[in-house]
């Protein structure tokens, strides 16, 4: 299934929710820490306890990376876990030369076999196409990102008068002719959301920056509502995964999604 | 040592290239295919080659991460390979939110122990800052590159009439303190860095783009002559590993830096 099918198949389940995998040994149950391989038997129970209310699940690479190797591995094998129906964010931030994002597009979609994944607009439609090419995946483009240094540069105005994410985002609508292109905007602002989601066009909107971050559930929904449109997935990790840490971290990760797609539902209807 | 000291040495020494290790198993010698570990073994005799005359290592993790997880294993493994003297760049071009790029830092540096990394500026200071916490290490921010899509947002011009890689250049400078900072300047059009090097400061500058993108040796090193600047690094990658894909694939890779380097000191007196 072409990935933003999923996407929208989810959506129309009522599930708007993503999981953020950014699974860290210092921050999970100390139960688990007994186990042959902590992290994966972590993301293992978080997976069994929200697949049935997951819009999606984003890994963080950076989380993996960071145990070397054998991370690579742990990363593959917690992949695989997640059922087929469900998108995959490869939440890998790359963007090189044409001939150097080709080879990041055969690790993560071909090797690794996620859905979909973040990509790094700065160096320009050639950094970006290689990851376009594959019609049946989902790219997301950063646009407005959620953490303090979007004032440096993302938020530059322009000789004619745009932020440089505004330009990103027109761009990214042009990229989208196979319907496989999406944008990151940081939920943090709620008033940036406003002003600018006219301009999303038919981009699927990936959404960081609720819960630990400061973005409010309640008004990014909002935004979408008055906009008459539902492709926006809110991306939790911390909130998700690290809601409780006794031994029913899992159920507690379960209980929150639960309510979380109840909320936007509500906001929804 | 610290990172920057290696690659002055070097640079007294008369060594300038840094030798790009982009290996693809598709373009090495056909007789090194059935050794047991081909990108390895390639690596391997190329660094045995040529470690008497680089500046640098430049190691580009997508031609290793499409390997899947034992990629990481073969990067590390060359990284081991590199004499610890000289400098050893992970092009990963990574830059995520502070406590990713944390960990992205951990991986590059702690776990795979390079000594510099190329780094994504686009999500501004805190996505950086990670990185140049390491003060023994050496950050390169990418200002402009050397794709045709650096016409596309890097080339944007500002509302104070400056163009967006000025302002990273800028902010590079200030980013310096620890005098463990450098950029990417891509050296495809000379006209630019002539325009540019003023405002390089304290910059360590890699330049990719010379030779099969396009770049002239000649003019790049004039540039940095008439400024009185030897911090520059030049990075070759195809041009010297696959110069030859004969069995004298390694010597004819030797002969090649071995010109260049005297290309450029006769240039530089």
């Amino acid at each position: 299934m072409k990935a933003s099918e999923k996407l929208i198949q989810k959506n129309n389940e009522g599930k708007f929710i993503c999981v953020g995998l950014d699974t860290d040994l210092a921050k999970i149950p100390k139960h688990l820490h007994s186990s042959e391989n902590p992290v994966l038997e972590f993301n293992k129970k978080i997976i069994e306890a929200t697949y049935r209310h997951a819009a999606a699940y984003k890994i963080n690479f950076a989380f993996y990376e960071k145990l070397g190797a054998q991370g690579f591995d742990i990363l593959h094998a917690t992949r695989k876990l997640i059922p087929d129906d469900i998108l995959t964010i490869a939440d890998a931030k790359r963007g090189d030369i044409g001939n150097t994002s080709k080879y990041y597009a055969d690790a993560v979609f071909d090797i690794f076999g996620f859905d979909s994944i973040t990509v790094h607009p700065y160096m320009g439609e050639d950094s970006v196409k290689p990851f376009l090419l594959y019609e049946d995946k989902l790219i997301f483009i950063l646009a407005l990102t959620s953490n303090p240094g979007a004032e440096d540069f993302e938020k530059l105005k322009l000789s004619d008068g745009s932020y440089l994410f505004q330009k990103i985002i027109n761009k990214a609508n042009n990229w989208n002719e196979k319907n496989n292109c999406g944008i990151v905007f940081g939920a943090t602002k709620s008033s940036e959301l406003k002003e600018n989601i006219s301009s999303f066009g038919n981009l699927f909107v990936l959404l960081p920056g609720v819960g630990a971050q400061g973005g409010s559930l309640e008004d990014v929904v909002a935004i979408f509502k008055e906009n008459n449109s539902r492709k926006f997935l809110i991306n939790v990790s911390r909130g998700i995964i690290y809601k409780d840490n006794t031994e029913n971290f899992d159920s507690m990760a379960q209980e929150e999604i639960v309510l979380m797609n109840q909320k936007v539902l509500k906001l929804l209807s």
